[in-house]
């Protein structure tokens, strides 16, 4: 039970490379530790900009993956909150309930483990991972791109054993960001009118959000209008594409609305298009919440009058959900089938196909792909 | 009672020029309109702005002034909320409780007479000022600097007749902007901590309302320290010099906090201060409330990364007080003694030394002059 065990996993060696699939080990779990056994792991853009060796957070050799549905296999000293298994959700931003953070009740974004996690390594400052001998760091926490991983009791969402984690996993990154933006952060109400800036996973979850909060009006944006289908299927009223105007898009977005919008959401990661995001927000009262990740020293601006009016500029981080208290209602409502999620499971393949999703995922052929580690 | 009156008033002939005191003539009050005789007025940065050409939306020759108290002469028809000799501050944000903005419940920026009220126009597109034949343009929808002057119904907050104008004609303005964007905008919170960039009369006003909410920690800032006495006076607990400092002065408070605030106010119009404003704020929940007016084409920046992290960045326009609905109670509050106005009122003079209130408000000399037209 508590011995080093042999895994499977996709190790990235170093920034650039293809992932490789190796025999690892994995030590067991330590005090306040659980090993767990991943069944799924869905492949996020997130994953691909540190492989990409762009993130200055960027730790090699690691094992990538933080979107992952997993069963407890043991259990370090100590460990109270979940059991052997137990179906779980790994947290990157986990939930320790104790920290000035968790405690204030206004945040989900802990504090407790963040030096470690961001290092790589374990809240006492080492890996359980290590091939030949050598360590290989962790990765967001996660490291669901291995068969077995540990992570610390206060990183996993104990859900519900009914709910099929090679769906579910998806509620580990991409979808609630989505969705929790929209209904966490935002709070979007009946009736609201609501902009989406782009429409990859993370913009389509957040269409399903507003659609779930009963938005009167749900205007989708992106470039690629293959997209549009999908978004008007989940619940977008218009589809807008920016290319097709020859003005600045938060214009034609306050011409289409009388005014402008009550939310908008930017889910690209693009700074002039978080601009255009709160610039196309009511007077008065329109906010923006951007939730895509700029690349490093990238900053946006506007003018302080569009704030001064009345619009208010905010961000959202694994939408505002805190994992382990507010995340297994996120299952149930799926379970209770309030949304779908294979909507967004373009491929599915094995590990050994990994390297095929990160492909996928480039050429913008897939939403999400999702690795199932029994093919 | 309903004919064209004579009034003394200090004429704004051109940008840069002193004003000049004048015999003007004030037609009566047309349908929706009220003529009111001005007792006091304060003079206020804004109107120092325009005056030296820097406003785009500065009309000449023009009758300054918005921060007045004053005595209803006569009604225009179908005026009823006010009637002759009930006492009234100016307003200039209306509240016409009509607009989709008022319908809203979530701004006080009145859109009903904004178009007219920028190009210094009563509703009907004319002016009730002149002299010789010749209009004289309205300001800010209110002109208290002249003796009588007309302003739509929907501009006028009737208040108590036992409060001295002479004092309270400041929350028309600069009192009420700073109390009420920390009660009212940011809705501060009993032991919160709190940052106020500038001490001027906004800032100062700020204090005033961090410490009517019971903020547990008031930190002024200021490159002049000869406000200090006074910011400590009303309330604040820390006064720090940021040119006491080798480093960001953002980085100066998140260490003094242990983390950051939980509120700023930028009350300065300074859009590198507005920077230090938001990013001094605690990560989770800190918010960052913009009032100071920005010169125009200027933008503010930050990295998003601030935003996702938990950061809220908005601003406030006269505090978001509704003036017809909400201004009252800001009357009573004086009136019951919850906070002073004489602190900031360092100098009072006749209409003949405007152009001395001024110049001491150029050379950084008072808080308010507050004009006494029967002095």
């Amino acid at each position: 039970m508590t011995e080093t065990i042999k895994s499977r996993a996709a190790v990235a060696w170093g920034p650039g490379k293809p992932l490789s699939i190796e025999e690892v080990d994995v030590m067991p779990p330590q005090a306040g530790e659980v090993r767990i056994r991943v069944i799924a792991s869905g492949v996020c853009h997130t994953d691909a900009f540190t492989l990409s060796g762009d993130d200055p957070e960027g730790n090699f050799p690691a094992i990538l993956g933080h979107e992952g549905g997993g069963i407890v296999e043991s259990v370090g000293e100590g460990v109270t909150s979940v059991a052997v298994g137990d179906h779980v959700i790994p947290l990157y931003t986990p939930e320790c309930g104790e920290c000035k953070f968790c405690k204030s009740g206004k945040t989900n974004l802990c504090g407790k483990i963040r030096d470690t996690q961001g290092k790589g390594l374990m809240p006492d400052g080492t890996s359980r991972f290590s091939k030949d001998g050598e360590p290989i760091f962790h990765y967001m926490g996660c490291s669901t791109f291995s068969e077995y991983t540990v992570l610390p009791e206060i990183s996993l969402a104990r859900v519900d054993k009914a709910a099929p984690l090679e769906e579910v996993c998806l509620l580990g990154c991409g979808v609630t960001t989505g969705m929790g933006a929209v209904m966490n952060t935002a709070k979007v109400e009946e009736g609201a009118t609501v902009a989406i800036f782009g429409l990859g996973g993370i913009g389509l979850s957040a269409i399903i959000g507003a659609a779930m909060a009963k938005a009167g009006r749900i205007i989708a944006l992106d470039i690629n209008e293959s997209k549009f289908d999908l978004a008007r299927q989940l619940g977008a009223t218009d589809c807008v594409n920016p290319k097709d105007y020859d003005k600045p898009i938060q214009e034609v977005i306050v011409e289409l609305t009388d005014g402008g919008v009550d939310y908008s959401f930017e889910c690209i990661g693009n700074v002039d298009v978080m601009r255009s995001a709160l610039e196309c927000c009511h007077k008065g009262w329109g906010e923006s919440v951007i939730i895509g990740v700029a690349g490093a020293g990238q900053e946006i601006s506007t003018r302080p009058f569009q704030l001064v009016t009345g619009r208010v500029w905010k961000g959202s981080a694994f939408g505002g959900v805190k994992g382990r208290s507010e995340l297994p209602e996120y299952v149930e409502r799926y379970m209770a089938g309030e949304f779908k999620l294979n909507d967004f499971i373009t491929h599915t393949m094995g590990l050994d196909g990994i390297n095929d999703a990160f492909d996928l995922m480039h050429k913008g052929e897939s939403i999400r792909s999702v690795i199932h580690f029994d093919q």
